[in-house]
């Protein structure tokens, strides 16, 4: 999806909404446990009641290898079943995968290619093995690297705000080199809600850069903070809620219920909506 | 697979190699190719080929994931082929995992856990997200985190040489780190061949961990100097070659070939065994 389209889509459905199927098989309804393909049944039921509301999509990679071959079929079906979907929402796989040159190559292929199963719009990349583990991802036309920069997690404070004698913090040395690697046409930063006082710092970096925001929710980041700091002329957010959305209810009604905790995000973000 | 089992494992054998299965599907020998699954068939001859010349084998991700849902079962098939194996070799996922606590978790239980498709006695792992990211992977008992420490790609230069104001540069912080986080009987380091010259300051602060040294070989990093400046009393080295034993042959004679590449390994190393 091109740059525009993902603008317009935004502005479209009034909505900065990431819905994150991280599709645990141990946390689904017992509705859909029956079904042949659990997984499968949960997601199309979730897709088909959020569309409205949602502008992306992020299968979280784990959620799916953990159930080794069986989680990657359903994966497929997942994608398959997005496939006459693709102008009404942006795809992510939540991967976080890098490395050398030449498997790199193997990872984008079988994720953004649209030979492969998956032919997703964007991936989530993680920075540590630097420019030749990140540039394969980034020949795909009108697919996404979307860069780890500033995470969520309690761990992000290791090793991302370590301040080089060059004045950066990591987080910030990534987030200005890879921008001689990519554009802001095929290149986002994830960057955690939890540290919404931190948009500021980014946005001076990264003014124009597409972020796309975990941590909202379950783990605790805000809506309103994330929006105040890091919203651009063009939205520049896609802010991501996994947990709070698929797993709101656990009864038959839960793609309903998910639906509205959907539409009460919008409700949420919807005063930067002229 | 236990410490000790290792080393003991690397002195009957009197090897350090492990052998990159990175079975990209586009190069395998013509030979296999009409066989129902090429890549699990090129696998097995492999195996069969260069087990008493290996201590490890390491299937890479990657090469698995570009063929979808069929290269997992590819993968699975390879895992279950060398589950008679477990006492002769080590296993590694290479790959390259890490993400937030609940999602790690999914991702160790998806390569490490012997309740699933592929029971790997050890996997990479990227630190760039930091504890919460790390530490799923460190509670099974007698399995691995190889952390990503010092890549052998042109990369690494991006990241992991920046000195932070504490004096250490990326990677000593990690290799520093994580060692809060798993002892040297769960915890080793990948680091590559091509920075040969950096083993001495990682035995400085490393001095027991086992580490795996990709790029030797293809990549052009040099084996003397590696064992000379990485070797410990317990060996403390898997050196990986890929391309160099795997597809060192394309005729029908290909695993006989990398059986005898992997004998050339071991030569050049046997100084080392008393």
């Amino acid at each position: 999806m091109e740059r525009t389209e993902l603008i317009n889509l935004i502005k479209r459905k009034k909505s900065l909404l990431c819905v994150g199927l991280d599709s645990d098989i141990t946390k689904l309804p017992a509705c859909v446990m029956t079904a042949e393909d659990p997984i499968f049944e949960f997601n199309r039921a979730i897709i088909d009641a959020t569309l409205p509301f949602a502008v992306a999509y992020k299968p979280n990679l784990a959620f799916y290898e953990s159930n080794g071959v069986k989680g990657m079929m359903s994966l497929q079906k997942t994608m398959a079943y997005l496939s006459d979907k693709r102008a009404e929402c942006f795809t992510i796989a939540d991967a976080k995968r890098g490395d050398i040159g030449n498997t790199s190559e193997q990872y984008a292929k079988a994720f953004l290619s649209n030979e492969g199963d998956f032919d997703f719009d964007a991936m989530t990349i993680a920075p540590y093995m630097g420019e030749d583990s990140v540039k394969p991802f980034t020949i795909y036309p009108n697919k996404w690297v979307i860069l780890l920069a500033l995470t969520s997690n309690k761990g992000a404070a290791d090793f991302q705000f370590i301040e080089g004698t060059n004045g950066q913090r990591l987080f910030e040395s990534v987030i200005i080199k890879a921008q001689q690697w990519a554009t802001e046409s095929n290149l986002m930063f994830v960057c955690g809600a939890t540290q919404a006082t931190m948009f500021k710092d980014i946005r001076r970096i990264a003014p124009k850069h597409f972020l796309l925001v975990p941590g909202v929710g379950a783990q605790g980041g805000s809506l309103e903070a994330v929006c105040d700091n890091g919203l651009t002329e063009d939205y520049g957010l896609l802010i991501n809620s996994s947990r709070g959305i698929i797993f709101a209810d656990k009864s038959a009604d839960f793609a309903k219920v998910a639906a509205d905790k959907a539409a009460e995000m919008n409700a949420q973000t919807s005063k930067y909506f002229k």
